[in-house]
């Protein structure tokens, strides 16, 4: 049996589930929300009822708010839109960054194969998308229609300034341009308004907050020409039969949760975190420019590495300790032999070293103190 | 207050759930199965665990069974593969019949917009894919690479001879032919050995045995090279993070179906829903040709038809009586102004005035006494 304590530190991997006030009756509410019956009607007006919800908490249209199985699913969908509208004569070439999510990264690199051209920007110093890059990379590739960014980075928590980035592409972009942005890691993290931002889609997934797997938010402030099809379900956006339960405990998640609340407790047990590793000789923040409360990060999410203290085997003996913390993104370290994509925040070295402490909604300053013991002792072994 | 008893008779649309033995513990494995601590191994035992229920369940091995978010999704999977092998310079080209689910046909007409060449054959009289079609379309277009068919149709539950289709498929291809299987309808209902079968590629929804949404399996013989990509999920077939709770209950679900002794219930069943339609004077079976005990339908599925009663017309009488029925699949219901896809066992007419009955295990005796009595009830109306 194992009895240890855990200390829970891999918050941007993915959440645990919160309390939620109601259960979904999936005996009442087992219905096709296609079909036309009673059974299916219900399964409806759930389904839209828990859209409405989850817009309302993104301050936006139901209409602009579409389920998929996750954010990995809703960037592929934005990003796989371009075949269909080159296939139509409307010649598409991309720009990302290449500190984005490999379901972004690997998903232009497909794009490329198929005959898309893909530009990649470098991030500013800190990690973030970088305007003035970005207006550099549109002055020479004007040929650009889609730009696709991350919003948090979810490796060093870099939060990219959203209201430059997307200003200076509007203002410099030669063509109509699709911005779509990649929100796995502001979800439930950052105060967002989807309403007041002059984006065209946008990622979500529901267990980043702690809501269930498989149930995402795809965001389009216009249906899209998309690759996929099936059943017309979505508006057309995404096929399958619709995941009524998913969406229902995503909405309860979602909508009962304080963020801006928990955003500044976030940044008192950052702040917290930052000074106590800065105590510790053999810690270098990641990038050292981080500050104790640095509002270009997200106070959710620290890189920290640790001299002749690989990555690996820093998590390793931590978790022994009871300690679970990450050593870059689970999805990079699911993806064989394609190292986590690099930020100009990044040597060699820190990503080979480093580790990711991430926070959530029930970290405690105790936890905190308990990790720092624990990485004191863990050092001693190494 | 609807105190009214409500009988069910739209199985294929989606099942309710069944009680099932065991509970996913969330609190414990709500981990990121890609993560390395504790948290993500245990969270990734029970996704391997439940891998391995489902492959047992459908006789194959786990090295074989992907989860994903439904056969929708699965289907996608198989079919856009095609498009990086087309890129990769070996020309594709796709097979398939006009019977097909909306996740079929509707991926097809893209993929025939992305230039692929894509041949619909018409099916058997009876409904089910026909193999001397299939060997005439297989000698005259020899560059055919990919044949999509499904096993059951989800509108009128023709069973298509599978191995016989297959043998044809594999003796007459001119190229190296993937041979992809819709086993939407078949999951649960027809035992199946993957093992026993020659093919390539399945596609399962959990949802349609009273399993969860968003959860479903692809099955592949061998890794596709896939299109949509990210996180490296799924041995890189299928990113996103893995739905732990969702691939429990769907093993869960499909292990402790009795699937043999439920077909010969559903047969009795079947046959006397079928004599007891046919002693009403006003209406069809469709196809005409099926028999009441008749092994190339499948006893969970019929569609029958009613003079002077249109199908919507039906279904909107029979729920208000109390009956859940539909006229066609739901998901063809949610693609505006396509039409069900046609088989050759349907006339102009049948699919404007026909409705599907389709029963599963709760199915009771006395319930479809009931529901001859409420559809002679509605006949007096129309």
């Amino acid at each position: 049996m194992n009895e240890q304590r855990r200390y829970y530190f891999d918050w941007a991997a993915t959440a645990p589930p919160p309390p939620v006030q109601k259960q979904f009756d999936t005996a009442l509410l087992f219905g096709n929300p296609s079909s036309k019956h009673t059974e299916g009607r219900a399964a409806r007006e759930s389904l839209e009822e828990s859209r409405r919800r989850c817009a309302a908490a993104l301050d936006t249209d139901t209409n602009t708010t579409y389920f998929t199985s996750g954010a990995t699913e809703s960037n592929t969908i934005a990003l796989f839109s371009i075949l269909l509208r080159q296939a139509d004569g409307i010649k598409q070439t991309l720009l990302t960054t290449t500190a984005e999510h490999p379901s972004v990264l690997q998903n232009c690199a497909t794009l490329k194969q198929l005959g898309i051209p893909v530009y990649y920007m470098d991030t500013a110093t800190y990690g973030g998308a970088d305007p003035e890059i970005l207006e550099k990379n549109l002055h020479k590739n004007t040929d650009t229609t889609m730009l696709a960014m991350m919003y948090v980075n979810n490796e060093n928590g870099a939060v990219s300034n959203l209201n430059k980035l997307v200003e200076t592409a509007r203002r410099k972009s030669a063509k109509k341009l699709h911005i779509h942005i990649d929100m796995a890691q502001a979800l439930g993290k950052l105060p967002l308004s989807l309403r007041n931002m002059d984006i065209d889609s946008a990622s979500f997934s529901a267990h980043k907050i702690g809501g269930p797997r498989g149930i995402g938010i795809l965001y389009l402030r216009k249906p899209l020409q998309t690759l996929c099809k099936g059943g017309g379900q979505e508006g057309g956006q995404r096929p399958g039969t619709e995941n009524t339960a998913g969406a229902f405990y995503f909405a309860e998640t979602l909508e009962t949760l304080p963020v801006q609340k928990n955003y500044n407790d976030a940044v008192i047990k950052m702040a917290h975190l930052i000074n106590a590793l800065r105590s510790i000789d053999r810690c270098t923040i990641n990038p050292e420019i981080r500050e104790t409360e640095d509002p270009r990060f997200s106070p959710y999410i620290l890189r920290a590495s640790f001299k002749n203290a690989p990555g690996e085997v820093m998590q390793r003996l931590l978790d022994d300790e009871g300690f679970a913390v990450s050593t870059g993104s689970a999805c990079s370290s699911a993806v064989k032999k394609h190292p986590s994509p690099k930020t100009a925040a990044d040597s060699e070295e820190h990503d080979f070293t480093s580790i990711r402490i991430s926070i959530g909604r029930d970290t405690q300053i105790d936890e905190i103190e308990q990790l720092i013991e624990a990485i004191h002792r863990v050092l001693r072994q190494i």
